[in-house]
């Protein structure tokens, strides 16, 4: 679908996608200097949030951006909110009661180059952080409606019917093997979701039609389960100094994975069934989905 | 200034203003069940969120409403939020990594109750879900504007310059004793900003003048500050039956407190200039003031 040639131009966007919420994160966190807000906390929401990372979420906000041609300034702070919370999530997920990782991007993890509570007041301080950075834009504030619109997302994806509810099935899961719908529920609610608001939340700002949002909520809850199912088979393959992470982690704590319910050959068959299915969804869009279309090709293609 | 009979009448009011906000907040969580999040999540919820509990940062939300002309119906979301973020806070405040504490409201806490990581959890679901509350306001979405500016509120006043950065800095003074200024700042940021958003919310949905609102949130600010000093206080009066929480752990902890900087008269002495200070910024208001007065002085002379 897409050429070598346009690829490798694609491809080079979302590294310019990357580097553009790099900035935007990197000035609300050195905002918070001016804030009163106390330095050790500031500290650590700057070591977690600016850390080394893909920035997946963020660069499929500014992929759908170009789809629904919004300029990228439109979405900049959903991007941004997004890796916030993202990063809240990820910070609580290490926590010695939850999964009890050390190692995060290849880096202690916030709790272990901080300490416990800091950490836990870390995630919390980004959460309500990825609100204000939504409340406060500029080009939001255009458009309330919208700007409401984009919170609700935000809201929804984050809470018990979504993130925070697939993290506790996740740790639910560890009591004893489940199913594949079991697992499929659980990746969707734990990260399904909050990939899915980045891809859906910059539609509240375009005039996209119901039959074009449908199909873009097609690809965006098929390439959440696509980008999970790719990141359970790189665990169990993968060793420390290429994930970053602790590898194998999530086999010795029993997670309920793909593979390990599939095995490696099924699940790849899924992923790549799943994937066929996501770019169907974008054929609506024609040439203006080729950015997304790079991302979904990364996603899949990753190797960390 | 309010006839021992009118404050009678006013006290019920309280009352009744407390059991509306649970109405509200059993609704709230009764409507998780068909959400499809975890039921383990929503039982913790529901433990944590429907205790036994003063409930005065929801009943502050009322009495402003009603200095506002407002009807109850129309704050009926900014109470809960208020008092989901409030409960959010406490489930995470007692988790061993900060205050360690195993009782709250007479009972025991959420992290005791089930486990540690369902408990982080439970502050985490509760955060996003007092934003999906304000977003799927029916009353509130009538006006975007102002919708937009009760998130922001609750947003920065729950975030690093608000209630987290204030627990952050509390855990810190553990390390040694500071000044009255310090304490000040602490009670200010991690009691004080969301008592202030909780009479201020209801602001944005009225017509109320610049003077109007300078001299509500001096009163909101100075109340803060009085229900802090006064919890001081009575943490180290009273024992543990009474406070439904261990008592004098804030002592055992080295915990910055009034009273432990002060002394005990001096910080009385503190108390009711403040709340002097707050009545005469209510002046402003006359009667109009009667049920915001009431709280403050239910506040001022609570024995628990």
């Amino acid at each position: 679908m897409i050429s070598r040639t346009n690829a490798n131009s694609f491809r080079k966007n979302l590294e310019l996608y990357a580097e553009r919420v790099n900035t935007h994160l990197k000035a609300i966190i050195d905002a918070q200097y001016k804030s009163g807000a106390p330095q050790e906390l500031i500290k650590a929401m700057q070591y977690a949030v600016l850390g080394p990372g893909k920035r997946i979420r963020p660069v499929l906000t500014y992929a759908s951006a170009e789809l629904l041609s919004l300029k990228a300034e439109q979405v900049d702070s959903i991007a941004a909110a997004v890796e916030l919370v993202h990063t809240y999530s990820l910070i609580h997920d290490d926590l010695p009661a939850m999964d009890d990782d050390d190692l995060r991007r290849g880096r202690l993890t916030t709790h272990r180059e901080f300490n416990e509570a800091t950490a836990i007041l870390t995630g919390d301080a980004l959460q309500a952080i990825a609100f204000e950075v939504l409340y406060s834009d500029h080009f939001l504030r255009k458009d309330n409606a919208a700007q409401i619109e984009t919170i609700g997302w935000l809201a929804k994806v984050s809470g018990p019917k979504g993130m925070v509810g697939g993290q506790l099935l996740d740790i639910e899961a560890e009591k004893g093997v489940t199913d594949e719908e079991g697992i499929a529920n659980i990746h969707n609610l734990k990260t399904g979701q909050l990939i899915r608001a980045a891809i859906m939340m910059p539609s509240e700002l375009s005039q996209i039609t119901k039959e074009a949002k449908t199909k873009l909520d097609e690809f965006a809850s098929l390439i959440g389960l696509v980008f999970q199912i790719i990141d359970d088979l790189l665990e169990t393959q993968q060793d420390t100094a290429v994930l970053g992470k602790s590898s194998k982690s999530d086999m010795k704590k029993n997670k309920a994975t793909y593979p390990s319910v599939l095995g490696a050959d099924k699940s790849y068959d899924r992923v790549h069934k799943l994937y066929d299915n996501s770019m169907k969804a974008l054929d609506f869009f024609g040439k203006d989905a080729n950015t997304l279309r790079c991302v979904a090709d990364y996603i899949i293609n990753r190797s960390h």
